[in-house]
């Protein structure tokens, strides 16, 4: 790993470089972003070393694309067009089919290994970067047998080193299990503070009431908006199903309290309350 | 301050014992709880003294009433019929009208002082009570001027010691606000946690894939329903109103990206960002 291009220096490529120069101090580390204001804050940074372009890529040893999921479809297969035979090519993308689906012809798709590292925070851009921002999390990776095995080889080995344990899935199953897990918890999130804040217009002081809990619900609705647009859009279908039982849910839970059926209230949540063990599972 | 009484050794009340033993080290703090093995527990804890029974606070010089509020509308008058003229009671409770309403006739109303400190976490029982829940949150009193000065002044004292900014609101105001920044998000959170539990049945795998993110929003599901089912019944009409609103915006966000109109998505998403400079201004 001696040649490294990160293209999208935010949050996700930014926090990969971070920790990728701390495991290869001797690695040179090239930023491509549309954002110029971006590239020059990575270097001021010390996230990259310098900025490159995309033909550049032909010397890489590793290039991970970490872009929106849109600008995946249009990047990824440009990339594949200009890197050499023993490139391993992976993006952080938040949906697989369309992306897996806009390379499956590719004359070098066994250069890129689908993959969607499940970590991030609300904040985006160079300054959102962290380091051990993957340490004990899950990386998914799709179609994992299209991938050149030394090629995945290579791969692995990073995300082992990062501390990320690799769940392996089809593109399909990926998009419809993430829709519950990730997408709907960004939306509920949103929808939760576009609610308060067309009270708050009227009631300035309803905000001074706000403790930890409104806090921790709200807080994905400060999520980059041209993250996320596109990750609905490609995971239309899912998320709308994921949205029609959640309305649903919460439909059936407001009933319940006009009928003044508080017992069955109690119940509904105490069955929930379930998802303590779950998430103990997560951890 | 030196004979306390604790009326509910929880999260909430077991947590201003640990603070005031702090504060006054002196002081003796009394446990009322129907639950004995919460008492046993929050002694063998170092939070309570001693155990009492309710005829036992003639003596107190404060009583905190921290029981789930269906509990302190009948605990409460009860507490009040016991007390001396130089006993502050106050409350914890996360709805205001129904519990003002109870003690409004009752003669020793000016002992009591109606209190919401906006503190907690998604746990419950005496293991949950921590020091410094307090500190740096907010407390909403109502109905002030129904409290004797003297009284109110003890309590305003030991708020502030706690590190806490009071505001001051009428009961009304207080259930519809705080319908929107709590009790809507314990809802939200609920209905998210049952939603993906729900797909979990058949898909064991799901929830390796959930991250942070998840895990933020689904938190509250975490919380009791002996605490939650009855401030959902106090605060019915407002929490009903909200999840009306809550499920508009929802179907709103549903019918847009039906319409596969990602723009306004985009933009919705965008005007929400705007929470993240409203919770700055919480912290």
């Amino acid at each position: 790993m001696n040649t490294i291009f990160i293209i999208g220096v935010g949050l996700i490529g930014g926090s990969f470089a971070l920790d990728i120069k701390k495991i290869y101090p001797e690695s040179a580390i090239y930023g491509i972003d549309n954002r110029e204001a971006h590239l020059n804050e990575a270097i001021k940074l010390g996230i990259i070393d310098q900025k490159a372009v995309l033909k550049d890529v032909a010397n890489a040893d590793l290039v991970i694309v970490a872009v929106p999921v849109d600008a995946t479809l249009s990047v990824l297969p440009d990339v594949l067009d200009n890197v050499s035979d023993q490139t391993i090519v992976f993006d952080a993308g938040s949906t697989k089919e369309d992306i897996c689906l806009t390379v499956k012809q590719h004359p070098k798709r066994r250069n890129f290994l689908a993959a969607h590292p499940i970590a991030g925070t609300e904040f985006s851009g160079p300054g959102a970067a962290i380091c051990g921002l993957f340490n004990n999390k899950t990386n998914i990776i799709c179609e994992v047998e299209d991938t050149a095995f030394k090629l995945q080889e290579k791969a692995l080995k990073l995300f082992s080193e990062l501390g990320m344990r690799i769940r392996y899935m089809n593109p399909k199953a990926h998009d419809k299990h993430i829709a519950y897990v990730s997408h709907l918890s960004h939306i509920s999130s949103f929808m939760l503070g576009k609610t308060v804040i067309e009270k708050e217009k009227n009631e300035r002081d309803i905000f001074d009431m706000a403790g930890s809990g409104f806090e921790s619900t709200v807080r994905l609705a400060k999520s980059s908006p041209a993250m996320w647009a596109p990750i609905f859009e490609q995971n239309k279908s899912n998320v709308i199903e994921t949205l029609e039982e959640y309305i649903n849910n919460l439909k059936d839970f407001k009933k319940l309290m006009e009928n003044e059926d508080f017992e069955a209230v109690y119940k509904e949540m105490q069955a929930t309350n379930h998802i303590a063990d779950i998430l103990n599972g997560i951890q």
